[in-house]
């Protein structure tokens, strides 16, 4: 059986994360996708574990030869999706689930539309901004920023292959499991030459 | 949300019955499609539920007006999915699932592409063969006919979305029903005007 990238994405404050760190240990052969980053590892990070740590230079080199899925500044650093570490997990058969902005969702799609995109939705606008008004971590300028850039987010739902409305974080967990293990049987992955030869093993033509 | 239709198929033998029987009340709103029929009721048999009892006149009027997804010919009587209960039923919001033999499932998917098509395949051919062996409720021409039958039924899994391979029914099951609730959260299935409303409510566009 062949393996599924899972895109999940969302607005900030959405609560993207919470969904699939309760998931990762409820299926089989799930792993989160590494992205490479120029910016220096802090106190604790495993290269290769938490981020492929590399120079710009390097960095500046996988982007001209098209090594990532997606990749953009932040903060002035670089981040990206290297479809490496994609593609090998795919062959072997496992499920990689890729935590994005929409906006990096939406360059995935345009390289490797075989992966499968979830968005996940607040039940309203205004949850949303409350959530991220409770959170109280950001500066004024920060979070109207954010709030602005819900909006776009929110409009581009549409181009997801799923959509789930975060209103209720266990229902949400149930439903994200159900798309992963389902999407996991969709006949292009499970058919296989060797399915097919088990399959007709001593069968004649006749 | 609007509702789905999940056609279920495989060769007779397979076990798809036993999964999609086990699955009815583990999810909410699921309905089992129901055949118009011009066999006539046997004892306890109800319109409406078992089937719908319609006369062949009835039955042949409702092929010319285009108002099933699929019918055919058995054993001398007429059988069909009428379009009407299965639209009632999706705009209702409910999954409807239809056990069809590969041929009918072929033909729905001619007449209604938005359908999800699941089909249910044995470990290998060898294991269905064992199988309708040991039923033994037939006749050896009647098992000959339905082996055959299970070699091209078999060839057409491809045109299916999604593939189960039932060597553990307990597995099957979960499979199934992660299929159909994940499919239910399609983005063209949630995204409706009035959660679009909810969403943006009290949103300036400024």
């Amino acid at each position: 059986m062949k393996g599924t990238l899972f895109v999940v994405s969302g607005p900030s404050g959405v609560g993207k994360t919470s969904i699939i760190n309760s998931i990762i240990d409820k299926i089989d052969n799930v792993v989160f996708s590494v992205s490479c980053t120029t910016r220096p590892p802090r106190p604790g990070e495993v290269d290769g574990v938490d981020y492929f740590f590399v120079t710009e230079e390097k960095f500046l080199e996988m982007v001209q030869n098209s090594e990532f899925l997606e990749w953009a500044k932040v903060h002035g650093n670089l981040y990206g999706t290297p479809k490496k570490f994609v593609f090998e997990n795919i062959d072997k058969g496992n499920k990689i689930i890729l935590d994005i902005d929409v906006q990096g969702a939406l360059q995935v799609k345009k390289n490797y539309d075989d992966a499968v995109f979830i968005f996940v939705a607040p039940p309203s606008y205004q949850v949303l901004k409350d959530r991220l008004l409770k959170r109280g971590t950001e500066s004024p300028e920060a979070l109207l920023k954010r709030l602005n850039n819900a909006k776009w987010e929110l409009s581009k739902m549409i181009e997801f292959d799923y959509l789930i409305v975060n209103d209720d974080l266990e229902k949400s967990i149930q439903i994200m499991k159900s798309i992963i293990i389902g999407e996991s049987y969709r006949t292009k992955r499970v058919l296989t030459e060797e399915l097919i030869k088990n399959l007709f093993k001593g069968v004649s033509d006749r």
